[in-house]
């Protein structure tokens, strides 16, 4: 059988990812798509609006036929860590092509990135402080002519640039995103594809109109049936705070990213006179201008999930395969790569695994239902969870 | 001068606490009574209703001549521990005479300490387990004919033992506890006297027809004026879960009082499925026999606070006299025993003293704050505030 790879948060899954679906299967002949998601928080250090089982329900129905989950320790993480984590797992799965959407769909990733390679083996000075690409960018303008600016661009660099540093074997598909630019906000009325973050600014408004013609209909029940996650960022702002005000300073400087003195500042802005009463007045309290806002909220996380540098580093080198779902075809394709697979495939979390390699995500899902106000809820987000098995006969 | 010492916690303050006042002036003849009160949280390891500065306020209005906080490493302790840290408070602001409570105020407490004393040095096998009072309870009534059982006799009987153990120089002057026993739950219609635990039951229910004819005026002005600290318990047990399951076993076994594993048993409840959805059941189910509902309580707090052993230790070896306020004879008292206190006097608490000495109650001041919504509001409980100063002629 053959599958294509896609990496995707799905936050929430909505028409250009169904439509992306389609594609991919289209123009690289896969008969399953294999897709690792994002679990329960996102790339920017945020708590996906939807918890990673109902992701993972409205992308079968949608079109994704496998779905494994980008453990928190690489979904959380820059833009080359996170390509890494994607692209280690679905080589793991004997995935050999990759879709992805960009602005520039003409362009040949791969040689790109090895054009990279050559400057930086050329011992160009790059400014660590920035990211990998902007550090790159104009170096690389100069020798290729093409300016690396475009969000899905940088993404898809960080892929190719992933597929060669782990020396695996994958062909890359840039395809063209259909109608919303990534940063777009708005969402006009005849528009039937937004992006992610328009349709939640729009939920966050109360908007549903907006939300209505942009989103699967199984998404927009979803959306509407479950916990307030518009309270998220109040009760992760509390619980982080109550954390700055009881750790020490020695306690907080553990923390994975917590670097140049950080934990001073968090602490200082946490107990000062007036402090910042909103999460987003305080990361702009707190941030320096080397660091990004991306940054900074996922350091916020890491100090929210007290991730340890030492328990970050010991589960990245220690990855595996976690099933969230299939439909038919994706439970043919794993059976046929299952004994060849390379990381360790995981369908059952229990009390050994939550407490050794899946205790980060499983701390991860502990605090999202925190968040979601729904901690001790009979259904928990790991322990005994079966890989949903989605029939399409039954749709 | 002279002074009259009086240990409280004033939760809230009422109008048996305004008889007490009264009558220890008046048995011991005393110009000024000297008050150490409980600062945000309390022995049972709750939150104080009002904080520290309404509280002094209210007793300042009502009777009390100069107000100094018991530190929470010695406010939240079993009786014996606190007992000592109050006494040690008082003798070192020169007090040698201690007014309190008792169901039997014609028992001689300090006798009865020392009968306790010599049954201690005869070897008798105390359960370890148990409280100091009910441990050597039985062999005492054989020895003394005196059953001591109840609780305010229990306290006495602490303050005893804490000034012999001390060896400091104070009168006890046991007196009756005018109307409600401190167990009693109900407010009658015609009672001018309650305990402070039926009136926050009362505060709990809204019954404020209970609750106004048994505190005094300024105490019910407090009380529908301040935040909502009926939501307390909900949002301590929030933090206390999110704690529970982002630190790791070994950091939770560091903190002051957690023992025979108790840890575990705590992560091992807050993780579980179906967890229990409210503080009181939490505790019910993390309980073992050998723990007091209070212990429990206590340990709690320590563990919400993220109080470990050696900083508690540190902090109990490391005691002061932090002013809370004074009246006009508060303050001449105070003057006439600066320079011989035993301890240092703290007027003024500074960014210094806030990560030193004091470290613990700022930080227990930060997390009531949090508690009571006030998170980084302008004025903070600690830094910069100065001693109430109440001037009688204003009234």
């Amino acid at each position: 059988m053959k599958a294509v790879g896609i990496i995707a948060e799905y936050n929430p899954f909505h028409n250009g990812h169904a439509y992306h679906l389609q594609e991919a299967k289209r123009v690289t002949g896969a008969d399953a798509a294999v897709v690792v998601m994002s679990g329960n928080f996102v790339q920017r250090g945020e708590p996906a609006i939807l918890d990673k089982w109902e992701r993972t329900k409205l992308a079968l129905h949608n079109g994704a036929d496998l779905m494994v989950e980008l453990p928190v320790f690489s979904a959380v993480q820059p833009g080359h860590l996170f390509a890494e984590g994607a692209v280690r797992i679905l080589a793991a799965l004997g995935v050999d092509e990759l879709v992805f959407g960009s602005e520039h769909p003409e362009v040949d990733f791969l040689d790109l990135a090895k054009q990279a390679e050559e400057i930086q083996e050329a011992g160009a000075s790059a400014d660590k402080t920035q990211t990998y690409a902007a550090a790159y960018a104009a170096d690389l303008e100069e020798k290729t002519g093409f300016k690396l600016e475009d969000p899905n661009d940088i993404l898809a660099f960080s892929y190719a640039k992933a597929v060669l540093k782990l020396g695996v074997d994958m062909k890359l598909h840039p395809i063209a995103r259909k109608a919303a630019a990534y940063h777009d906000q708005d969402i006009d009325d005849d528009q039937a594809i937004a992006s992610a973050s328009s349709i939640r600014l729009a939920l966050h408004k109360g908007k549903w109109d907006r939300v209505e013609g942009v989103v699967p209909a199984d998404t927009l029940q979803a959306l509407k049936e479950k916990p307030n996650t518009l309270a998220f960022e109040g009760v992760f702002f509390n619980l982080l705070r109550y954390r700055l005000l009881t750790d020490t300073v020695g306690q907080l400087g553990q923390v994975y990213q917590m670097a140049e003195g950080l934990e001073h500042r968090l602490v200082g802005v946490a107990t000062a006179k007036e402090a910042p009463q909103s999460y987003q007045s305080f990361i702009k309290a707190v941030k320096s201008k080397r660091y990004t806002f991306a940054r900074m909220q996922r350091t916020m996380l890491y100090t929210l999930l007290n991730i340890k540098v030492d328990q970050m580093q010991a589960a990245m080198a220690d990855s595996y395969i976690r099933l969230l779902g299939f439909t038919d075809e994706g439970q043919a394709y794993l059976s046929e790569v299952k004994r060849k697979a390379r990381l360790p495939i995981i369908s059952r979390v229990d009390q050994g695994l939550a407490k050794a390699n899946l205790r980060l995500d499983y701390k991860a899902g502990l605090i999202w239902q925190l968040l979601a106000g729904q901690a001790g809820s009979q259904e928990g987000q790991d322990l005994s969870r079966r890989p949903i098995h989605y029939m399409k006969e039954n749709d």
